[in-house]
Formats: C-alpha cells, structure tokens, sequence
C-alpha cells in the first residue's frame, strides 16, 4: 500500500499512517497538500493521510477542502498526541547545543521551554522532520532539532529531552483518503469498535434552518461528535456545515436520518463513513 | 489606548487593531498569545487583537482557551483580507533577488508563486513582519521579504510584487477584546451597523442535546452566523460549542433566548455583544 503523506520520512503524519494500516506501507512524501492529494489521483499512491483537525490550532479547512473538490472518500481515521522532544546527534550534549531548529508553530509550542534555557536559540526551519535531517547531515555538536521521536529514529539522532512541548492537550486527527471503489480494499489494522460518519450540507439563510437539519438526526437519536460552520466562499451570509455522527451512512436509522436532511437541504454530501477506535 | 498584538510592528494584528479603533493608537507588540493576554490582565494594555479564526486554516483555538481562561470580554471584531506582496529594499530589482524571507504558513500560502519563480529560495523565519524588517536591516540586493503592504511601509521597503498569494480568500477574523468593565469605554471608529453575541455552552452528552439548545434560539427566529463544537479536555465524549449569534445578549428576543440555554446547559458563558461590520 503507497500512502502519500505531506512532510519528510518522520512527519506525524506517516506516524498516524501506521497507526491505521500498520508498519507495512510504502510511504509517498509530499511537498504539499495539494501534491499529496494530487498524488492519489494521479495513481502515484494508493491512498493519503491528511491531518484534518488538531485540539489546539482548529481543523485545517484546506485539507477539508481538497476532500471536496476531490473524489476522495474517508476509509478511517485516528488521533495522534503531538508530543515534542529535543533531537541531537548521538555524542552531543544538553549544555553544549546552541541552535535548536523545527517548524515555526513546533518552536512555539515549546515556548516555555525556550524561556527556561535562554543559551538556545530558536531557529525556524521548513518542517520538523526535515530539520533532524539536516542536523544530522551537519553533524555538529551545538545544533539540535524538535520533532518526533520517530524522526529521530529514522535520521539517528538521539532524543536528548522527551516532551518539551508547553500544552500536553495537543492532538491531531487524521483522516485516511482513498478513491471510493477502493475504500473496501483497504485492510486497516485492528478490528473497529465504532463507525462514523462524515457530511457536509448546505441549508438554506433562515433562522431555523440548522436546528430543522439537526432534527433530522435528533429523531432517531443519532449522536453527534462534531458540528462546525463555515461561510460559503463567495456568498455571504451563507454557510455549509461539517457533521460527524456515530453510525455507517446505511445503518437503518443513520440512512434515514440522512434522506430527511437530503430532502431539506440545498446540498449533501457524504464524506464517508469509517472505523474509529476513539 | 494601549493595544497589546501578537507579533512586530507591522503584523497583521495590528492593522486590524487600526482598522477596529483608528489611527490613534499606541501598539504594544507581544512575543505570543499568553503574553498579550497578560499585558491586559497586568494592565500594560488597556486591550488586545486576537486573531480568532482563518479562512484556510480555521478556527484558533489556543485564542478560545486563553479568552475563556481570562476575564476579558469582546468589544469588537473585524476581518481582514490576508495579501502577501514581495517586499524588498527600494534599490532592489526582482531579477537579482535571490532568497525570500517569510513566516512558512506565509511561504506555504505563496507555493505557486515559487513554482514560477524557481531561481527563488523560500527562506522560513519567524513572523512576516520581522522578515521585512530583517532584510530592510541588511540591504542585500539579493533578498526579499513576503509581508503585509504595512509592513514595507514601516521598515522602508518596496512593494515589488502585490498580491502572490495561492488563494485569494483568506481572511482572518479579529476580536478586539478588553477588561468587563472597560468594553464600554473603548471607542470604536465607526457607527456599527449590527451587533453580534458570541456565547460558549455545555449540554448533557445525550442524543438531540445539541438539537434543542438550539431549539431555544429558533423559536426566537434568532440567526446564528457560527457553530462550533469542541471536545472539553479530558472529558472524552463530551463537548462545549461555540455560537455566534445575531443581536445584543440585552436585547428582548436575545435575552429570553438565552434564559431558555441557561435553563438546560451544563454551563453557558457570555464571550461579549459587540459591534460588526460584516
């Protein structure tokens, strides 16, 4: 299975691909986004991972929208904690680094940790895996990087300092894409416990209009885990809503609940509906 | 009227403080977020700009938390369309420039403008703003800085390029926020046209909970212009959402909406009615 991922080998996002389909994956770096879901369209990978959402930045609405502008369906999804660590070659030493580099939001993240070692200089780099690379290609004893402990295995770089970011509440989901006569062909690792489903609809500007839409699913007693607005671009006033609600899109009730919406709504569609294990 | 931002002078927060409360204001400028909150809680700045939620890259949560940690309420808000123009040193011309300085989300939002310029090499710093002022510092011919048109005004650069943004809608929304008893005195430069309530609540984690919150602001026919949910840190399964709402919270229909949320939420707070323009 190719999975294409944006970032280097050790981006948490190749992480959280093998925690959904497990460690044997071929694995597709992406410069961007965009490449990355350009690259399961054009056939150069079997599926991607795309963060999609992380407990302190927000969700990323561009990873939403190239899942709709593609014909791309969700297969699964996982959660991953971020957790920042101190990366340096091997013989280095704590009081001897001065330079730390990584991603501009990863240093920021480690804010506290910057206060507190004042000799240690914050150097932005494009991302966190990429900056252990070039740490480790350089080889000299005053330079570190932040990123996963994964990264620091890939490159050999030894973790100096576990978990130097300020917030521990720091997660991201990701959801695992694939073309959709092939989301059945995916063989994810574990048995799911649960399934969800993902929508996006449009109703009409009125008062009412979302409390009618979620009465669709409030009769059958579908829970929801997540609901976020978010203005129509180019038309002002007007919003689509992203929906996540246990169940699969033809569970009995979850199917009915879902033509009820359809028969009020200006548009719906299904993003798909996958196995979760949270 | 001392307004405390996140970033150098120049930053996007601070034209949209400008934008918000007019020229006439002193900026205080913060490293982060946490230290622009405690400017206003310490009373170095009599309010602050928050960046709240982007287009692309939704809503900024961390800025939530902090809101919700402090006592401050909202007094404002505006949006500002976010335009990336290529900056350099007056003398400069685009042919010899070599490496461009940017914060990488800014870098990240130029990616086709570097697909086209391939003899240009994205160089990440810290913040937009500081790039400007670092390569004004210098005076290279060889280096440029994508920013704010404010930032090349302040540091005495030239707009070489306007506009070299992938996707020209991005906005990013402010709130201008203050001290409880404070948001009365803060002048705003326009007449508002309208007036909007931003509130945060808690239901049961039942089936249709979220449906009939929503119930007590539809049978007022009050429109809501956001919805939001988010998971509440370490209560799995459980989730507080964020309304905006049309209205002031001491407005007849508004009021009696939210005795109604009151009598059935876990929790509601009021973030601030506040004066818009869009």
């Amino acid at each position: 299975m190719r999975v294409a991922y944006q970032g280097e080998a050790g981006a948490f996002s190749e992480s959280a691909a093998r925690r959904i389909l497990g460690g044997d994956i071929v694995g597709v770096p992406c410069h961007s986004f965009e490449r990355m879901f350009a690259a399961v369209g054009d056939g150069d990978a079997d599926c991607c991972v795309a963060p999609i959402e992380n407990s302190l930045a927000g969700s990323i609405h561009r990873n939403y929208d190239l899942l709709l502008e593609s014909q791309l369906t969700i297969a699964g999804e996982t959660s991953m904690r971020i957790v920042h660590n101190l990366i340096a070659p091997p013989d280095a030493a704590l009081d001897r680094i001065r330079r730390v580099y990584s991603h501009p939001v990863a240093l920021a993240q480690c804010a506290r940790f910057f206060t507190t070692h004042p000799h240690l200089e914050a150097v932005p780099v494009h991302d966190t895996a990429g900056g252990v690379r070039m740490v480790m290609d350089r080889r000299r004893d005053d330079e570190g990087a932040i990123a996963s402990a994964t990264a620091a295995e890939i490159y050999g770089g030894r973790v100096l300092l576990e978990s130097i970011e300020d917030n521990a509440q720091n997660y991201t989901r990701f959801f695992l894409l694939t073309a959709a006569d092939r989301a059945r062909d995916v063989v994810l690792r574990e048995t799911p416990r649960r399934w969800k489903t993902s929508i996006v609809f449009r109703v009409a500007n009125k008062p009412g209009a979302l409390f009618r839409a979620l009465g669709a699913f409030a009769i059958f007693e579908i829970d929801l885990s997540k609901i976020e607005s978010r203005p129509v671009a180019g038309r002002p006033w007007e919003y689509a809503f992203y929906l996540d609600l246990a169940g699969k899109s033809d569970d009995a009730q979850v199917s009915r609940a879902l033509d009820n919406l359809i028969g009020m709504a200006e548009m719906v569609r299904i993003l798909g509906s996958y196995p979760t294990r949270w």
